[in-house]
């Protein structure tokens, strides 16, 4: 009797080349490599374990889910001392449950929500130096606010996708848009039906350069119609960004 | 003319075999030997670096200060920006100024803070792993928090403080002592006029014995009173604790 079980995995993207397994070069560190051949020790067979989506090289997860196909008997609720006990310190599976056969993470995703953590400050925190992107001019946060409510709702987000995505369809909806301020540090929260290659990296790297005067808040507006990456700011580097909740119907 | 200099520093003690300069062992990377190399590249000679104290291998400090006496004309506020372009990403200084001759970082000092970070969960937190202690049995915080009252005030603290240590006078005021919860971190904090060698991981260890269940609260009057070392807890990991604080008169 085969069981569908879903794994919640926080994972420091420091050390991985991001989640996806590459294909040809088993010497690259993946999440999906990792937590793959950690679920292989167990069941003592090959597995292939279904991620709700890429992170990129650096990128962090707080709340990334995947699943998998099993024949083997161990109880659902042994799976997360069992992937634990078996993984690197920089994974972690936080939650294991038997979900309905057709469940899949990636195409049974409604959405998603990433953080990205700006440390807005003259001197670095070392403590943040892997978890966040270090600002040093002081950054107008009214304005980056402005300009981040304007993305709200339903647009064609074909300028603030990276090339290198086969995507047709550019349209996307942002349910919510925010910054919040935790101990100094400055935390952009997005929560989309779906996201394109990059675009959170984009639009905060596009967000910065409001943030730092080089642009009203306004020009997001144009940046969005437009419809070319090339009318956006530079992407944000990786490090400052986490994978933070996947939503499912 | 002589100027006398005070950094207060930060630093991510991973990566450190504590704050002492090992003489006769320059390959020992220590907090004190890579900022007092940062220094002489600069003043281009011999400096004498002074720290509040020494951190051990693995301990973590949020607000470390040091001081040291330069002829060199570089104006204060330089000092900041200067040395964090020579300093590694785990070591920064987040404060430089000009303090009278007189001032000595360990001597001046008239109390500290430090803060113990425990993760008290059955799973792992990923990014926490370096910067707390992973704690899997549910702690009782009210029977922790009933026993650290009962060290408040002037004790001799003998009974938590390891061998290995030359003073003579164990005595020493708590002056605060509290637990704080903060986004499901248990923080340990506790301020004194002074600390003997290795107390506060020894008094955390105490308080987690109880914590657990193995002893109650009154317990850990008994460990002061005994005035030995073996009356106590085991010493907590180095790597949740944080020397958050030195104050001054």
């Amino acid at each position: 009797m085969q069981t569908n079980i879903r794994l919640t995995l926080q994972y420091d993207g420091t050390d991985f080349n991001g989640w996806q397994l590459q294909l040809g070069r088993p010497e690259t560190r993946t999440v999906q490599g990792v937590v793959e051949k950690a679920i292989e020790e167990i069941v003592g067979g090959s597995v292939r374990l279904m991620g709700s989506g890429r992170t990129d090289a650096g990128v962090h997860a707080k709340g990334q889910v995947a699943n998998f196909h099993t024949n083997n008997p161990i109880p659902v609720d042994r799976w997360v001392f069992a992937l634990n006990c078996l993984l690197p310190p920089d994974v972690v599976v936080t939650n294991a449950e038997e979900v309905p056969t057709d469940f899949h993470a990636q195409y049974s995703a409604v959405g998603k929500t990433y953080y990205y953590y700006i440390w807005n400050n003259i001197c670095q925190n070392t403590f943040l130096r892997n978890y966040s992107h270090h600002v040093r001019r002081k950054l107008r946060l009214s304005a980056m606010e402005e300009a981040a409510s304007y993305l709200k709702g339903t647009h064609n987000f074909r300028s603030y996708c990276s090339s290198g995505s086969s995507v047709k369809n550019f349209v996307r909806t942002i349910k919510a848009i925010d910054f919040e301020t935790r101990e100094q540090i400055l935390i952009f929260q997005i929560t989309a039906d779906g996201f394109l290659y990059k675009m959170v990296r984009t639009i905060v790297g596009t967000l910065l350069e409001i943030g730092m005067g080089k642009y009203p808040p306004e020009w997001i507006k144009e940046v969005l119609s437009a419809r070319s990456r090339e009318a956006a700011g530079p992407t944000a580097p990786a490090h400052g960004l986490f994978l933070q909740e996947v939503f499912y119907g």
